[in-house]
């Protein structure tokens, strides 16, 4: 068996994601950095790796490669339930995911590295375009989002009860993301008191970009 | 127990995904159609159903609400087990999940209506611009998933063997995107053998968009 490896790159939020979950699950694992900037993640040693070039990926120590986060962190959970990151029952877990798909699905794929350099490239959208941009899908998945945390039953500490999970890894790493772009998060008090709570722990916090061995 | 509802639309891809794995699975159920061009979906009735405002969303017979496709599927696959939509393997559902979200977070997010309707009313995009865009990001993840299948002994007559499954599922539904799109599907052998598997089937066919109560 080989070690379990990483490729991340620190300012990704989605490999952000998978380090809070390695991290909550307590698995060791080699950090390979890729700098996006420089499109190191296009080059053919890891695209060998990750045929679609982007991080993360983990390579499990028998080999097998699983890239896309959400895939990553379920399959973390299969291989090491404990402690679990989806909750036991049906409808819990549905929940969690839908909370999750929420930002993975409506938020993330619309702000990411590369979109935006398209629509610099392709529109010439300067700063202010771009975080306009940025600001519009964060806000329309986070307001019903916060409408949904506020209102249900089965938000407690964290998005679903007691115990940090999926949904709650989803939401720090975009909150990250959020602050860094200037977006107003005032109108989510819900949001920001769940994240709250995840920062203080010991994983979430060491997964941040700043902590990571490629951090600028 | 009430009845199973799904709110669709019958052009939107990921209302198409839910509707062949309530078909794959036998189950019956109420077709809510919300007309997403009339702006139906953002409504106040729909809005108290699905605080987000869009399809698909399945409320189950006992009165929870589900949304977002891949948490949907993942609920019926738990809730009614037989036939399974994902392998009983940790790393054989994380193949299928990868799979299913390099379609579902990395080409559709970028290319649904909301998304397409922002780019025209902010960047005045004309249909020439809006097809460039929408080409690029499936082939995008249709290069990397046309050698990731062709590659791997796990890919059979479907994505993941000789069952359709949550894999087949994403594709079939993007596919039928990409076609009414124009995108040329010539370099993708693998994808286009797996589709037209996919599509003999009834659940897939009948699931189609032609075949919704609300078709136009």
């Amino acid at each position: 068996m080989g070690e379990i490896v990483l490729h991340s790159y620190f300012r990704s939020s989605a490999s952000f994601r998978v380090r809070i979950a390695l991290g909550l699950k307590g698995i060791a694992y080699e950090y390979a950095a890729h700098h996006l900037v420089r499109g190191e993640h296009r080059q053919e040693g890891y695209l060998s790796v990750n045929p679609q070039g982007l991080v993360p990926a983990l390579v499990w120590s028998d080999g097998t490669m699983v890239a896309q986060s959400m895939a990553i962190i379920e399959f973390l959970d299969d291989m090491v339930p404990d402690p679990p990151l989806l909750p036991p029952d049906p409808h819990g877990r549905a929940r969690v995911r839908m909370i999750s798909q929420m930002i993975a699905c409506d938020i993330h794929p619309l702000n990411n590295t590369r979109v935006l350099k398209d629509l610099r490239s392709r529109f010439g959208a300067d700063d202010a375009v771009i975080s306009d941009w940025y600001a519009r899908w964060v806000h329309e998945t986070f307001r019903p989002l916060e409408k949904m945390l506020s209102e249900s039953p089965a938000t407690g500490t964290f998005c679903h009860g007691e115990q940090p999970g999926m949904a709650d890894i989803l939401l720090a790493a975009q909150m990250g993301n959020n602050l860094r772009f200037g977006v107003d998060m005032a109108p989510y008090p819900t949001v920001r008191r769940i994240h709250k709570a995840c920062m203080t722990l010991t994983a979430f916090a060491q997964a941040a970009p700043e902590h990571q061995p490629d951090a600028e």
